[in-house]
């Protein structure tokens, strides 16, 4: 049998005005999805627990299967391994953002979002600049970039340099445990950033950004500093092959950890104009080869971060869409789809929040109920009750038959 | 107050196509189950945890109140316990079957499925056979025997002798952990089977049975090593003065563990024809005597593991007769009963899965709720909810205001 695990990032909401105070979900008018639903069983789930906000890179962690309380060390490792960098068990990883600092004040965090030039900026600085380990700069999508240390004695207990505000100083890195590693890692990050500046300023790049009327990208903000997530690969635990189709780094990178292929597909961007006939293609084809597919679409969350309520239903179509092409190309009877979010997004908020997602199970054996509307008001009246994200790769695998019983 | 706890093992299911894609208790008319359920508060029970298939001994364990995942220590210990072997604290416990070899392979794991004679065969290796360590073997049901090794420095960290399939040679057996422990443990099962075998080989029983045209039993296959789980008992955490009645030697073996008296009643088989009329006595007359009692019912799962849906709803029938009697039978004021499955066993599949079991609480001051039906679809409407095996004493013995409350 094969798995399809579809993650719709930020899904959840809570009623909007704009909406006559419906959620997304219940406004909007997605046929497919209430059809999965109709012939699925229905419940809710608490990517964490009830009421933890849930970050992407926590509620992925929980629900491909692990304890993120037990297994989460920072973003900036499994952002690095989502760029394509290609850090060592025992590296750290962080977060970068090009900023734009005038008299020693953060002017802008994000270099006014524009990233031309910012290529040739990292090149330089990979090239030019040394310090006591080996390291390794790369840009992200935007304005940022992903920064690993490669070294088997550095710590990711230390502190921000973005101080995540501005017309202040970047604050000087410190370490957060007094440990000789962490001690070592902040020394080494405020010398990466001094040279990287020196870099920077009055880089020809930045001279070409003045001219065109771009901020210019003269400061690296460090952020998010964090190490390898270690953990069982879904074919250590469950001899199971899996690949992961996402646009988005940071999803890339825990789906790394977890041993997933993340495959290459065409159009798909992790923004509004993702290319949703593409990622429904690849999905059909990965279906063919993997035991197990794990797809992500970021734009739900987009729009809900973006506080637009109406854009979060024309991106939840798209889902809906994806949805349509996932029931009619995969044999029911020997496919098990999961499809929910990754945690609640309210776009009257525009940040994430601890209320739980719908969620359902479609295909094989599994259990129907009387739900036939895939939304926050009608999913509770499922037959699944209220589960949790880690809860989400068990149950599939079990219906799959992917598992041993425990004891006998 | 009492307590009754009734599980009929393997009860959950999943569509039948044999029953119009219903499930047995879903098909069936089980108008005492239906009764209970209308009189009580219902909901959906996950043994361990969801999509987790549980073994029947991980099960108990949890269903009786610990968490397997730090208890369990395999089968053997349980299985012997269960047949009326009294093994030590720190003993290990094996599962044995009588199977035929014939030039050195096995032909038949289970020797023709006849018992005849296996008590002598039993007798004369406990009679003959020496080791370094005492032991014990006893038959159990069919042609299945335990043994117990009574010694403080074994392990149960050694693999079995018993291939699990047949027209290869049994199994050497050899340690799973490297441990001095573990090394001398398959030695001296190593000799243990060599031993046995030369009694064995030309016994008188088998030249019997082979004029009966029935294999010989003339090697034993060695599984399922296992050592006490060590938790406290009810009389130690809840004063409370447990009893079983149960066919089933592992479950036997498990109500033990937790210091259950195991009750002896005439007629009851763990097999389709067991006596229900006596179990049922056996449990009325229990209750007077014992502030708790456990009553087992196995054939559901039988008739599931054999893949007969029609089967599994008589063996259901027997169940509902059992209900009706303890609802005439007790004083529902003062009587707290909970019935539920061990596990799902999906006929159409014919092994344990992952799915909850649909579960109610009746008598004594339970909220009721609106389901009148008891099954996986109607339960998961009740208003329990979605609970684990371990709630469930818990819950019993705070109904029953057996429990202190914790703090103040």
């Amino acid at each position: 049998m094969k798995m399809l695990l579809i993650i719709s990032d930020g899904l959840g909401d809570v009623s909007c005005p704009d909406l006559k105070n419906k959620t997304p979900l219940e406004f909007g008018s997605f046929s497919n999805l209430d059809k999965m639903s109709k012939e699925g069983i229905n419940g809710m789930m608490d990517p964490i627990r009830p009421g933890i906000a849930a970050g992407s890179d926590t509620a992925h962690i929980a629900i491909l299967g692990e304890d993120p309380y037990q297994y989460y060390n920072g973003r900036g490792y499994l952002e690095g391994l989502g760029t394509g960098l290609r850090p060592g068990p025992e590296d750290i990883g962080f977060r970068l953002n090009f900023g734009t600092i005038t008299d020693d004040k953060i002017e802008d965090r994000r270099a006014g979002r524009d990233p031309y030039g910012l290529d040739r900026l990292v090149q330089d600085i990979n090239d030019s600049v040394t310090l006591d380990v080996p390291f390794m700069l790369k840009v992200a999508t935007g304005t940022r970039a992903a920064l690993i240390l490669n070294d088997d004695n550095l710590s990711n207990m230390v502190s921000d340099g973005d101080p995540h505000t501005v017309f202040v100083p970047p604050h000087k890195i410190h370490d957060l445990d007094g440990s000789e590693e962490a001690k070592r890692t902040a020394d080494i990050l405020n010398e990466f950033s001094a040279k990287a500046t020196k870099v920077l300023v009055g880089h020809p790049v930045n001279q070409e950004r003045r001219e065109k009327g771009i901020m210019p990208a003269n400061f690296l903000l460090i952020r998010g500093a964090g190490k390898k997530p270690k953990f069982q690969t879904f074919q250590e635990k469950y001899n199971v092959a899996p690949a992961c189709i996402a646009a988005t780094a940071l999803i890339k990178g825990v789906a790394k950890c977890y041993g997933f292929e993340i495959l290459e597909v065409d159009g798909i961007t992790g923004e509004y104009d993702t290319d949703i006939e593409s990622k429904a293609d690849a999905t059909l084809r990965a279906l063919d080869k993997y035991d197990f597919v794990f797809t992500h679409f970021k734009a739900t969350d987009t729009a809900s971060h973006d506080g637009d309520p109406k854009k979060k239903i024309n991106m939840i179509s798209k889902a809906d869409y994806l949805v349509s092409r996932v029931m009619k190309g995969v044999d029911k009877e020997d496919t098990i789809v999961a499809f929910t979010g990754d945690h609640t997004t309210p776009c009257m908020i525009g940040d994430h929040t601890g209320e739980p997602v719908p969620i359902m199970f479609w295909g094989g054996r599994v259990r129907s109920d009387s739900v036939s509307h895939f939304d926050e008001r009608s999913c509770p009246k499922g037959n699944l009750g209220r589960i949790r994200g880690v809860d989400i790769i068990p149950m599939m695998m079990d219906y799959a038959q992917k598992t041993k019983k425990f004891g006998a």
